[in-house]
């Protein structure tokens, strides 16, 4: 039976290295960014839109009163963010069928919950999460503290919110992860090393 | 240097037995209800009282006043639990420099923070719980569901509060800890054998 592991993560955790490297370790397929090609594929949309979708929570819609009808002002957006999400949930199906695997974000944790998934949410402190910001910014684009921990805090409430959406769950809440992991001044190859030992 | 594993754990997340477990697969050393007695020994108190302390928050003293004098009531309860709590941290740090060990409980990663233990944060959920909690019962005195989820929400309140009283930090935040281990359906003796990997 294939083994699924999925990674939740704070933005700044080094989650995503740390899947990728864990995927390495243990000789498992590593799906993220892949997963929009192939949801990109699957709907006909761009991948590019499909980018700017797949992460933000797709805009509430409430009804106005035109005379005596009801009007639904710019159903697109939201019919095709649902139409992403629904691909997305039968292409993380797929991958997970298909053999072992690491899957960052997407919430596939929740898609995958009938396979029993092991999930992780990878997580660090603020300074920690800034200095990993910091130290992968290109050239020229570094920023202050104050706008890293702007842009880490508004990224986070867009996981967040993507996630509570869909799944009905708490982000981050220890009790939706079998295992939560402190980055914190760790050094993520390492840490892979290591963690990789739980699934050997 | 020795290793030294801290363990902080749920009422009913079978934190303590994990704990065992995880210092007898490794032959590390195992701290808990010995701490006790040594800190009886050490401070001459009686060990059944030292146990009823050391859990348990002091109660916060509150100035009266009596005509133009302030007065403390009780003061006598607050010394001895700072006397126990003085006498804990001495001997926490005299194990953790004897050997390598694993410290359920008692403050153990804020007392030997400045070794950099390796902080595991055990939880669960609370039907997990409480099914742990019922089949370690004593015949006869097994209690409802209702009766469980009370005592289990009262003891977690006590520990935060003990935890924070000593630490100002707050009890199971993700943050401090390195690792936080969900054992909700999970075999404790598989998990302290996996866990034991990632120190070898």
């Amino acid at each position: 039976m294939n083994k699924i592991i999925t990674i939740g993560r704070e933005f700044g955790s080094g989650g995503r290295e740390l899947g990728r490297r864990l995927a390495r370790e243990l000789g498992y397929d590593y799906y993220d960014k892949e997963i929009l090609t192939a949801i990109a594929q699957h709907t006909s949309l761009s991948e590019e839109y499909v980018r700017e979708v797949v992460e933000s929570r797709p805009r509430q819609l409430f009804p106005i009163t035109v005379g005596r009808s009801f009007m639904y002002l710019d159903t697109q957006p939201i019919q095709q963010a649902g139409e992403v999400f629904h691909a997305q949930q039968e292409i993380i199906r797929e991958m997970a069928g298909r053999s072992s695997c690491v899957i960052v974000g997407r919430c596939a944790d929740y898609i995958l919950r009938e396979q029993k998934p092991f999930r992780i949410f990878v997580y660090a402190d603020m300074a920690s999460r800034i200095a990993r910001c910091r130290a992968r910014a290109e050239a020229g684009e570094a920023m202050t503290d104050k706008e890293y921990r702007q842009h880490i805090t508004k990224m986070d409430k867009a996981r967040a919110s993507y996630y509570s959406f869909y799944t009905d769950m708490k982000w981050g809440d220890k009790l939706n992860y079998e295992l939560c992991v402190n980055t914190t001044n760790q050094d993520i190859p390492t840490m892979a090393a290591v963690l990789a030992k739980l699934f050997q």
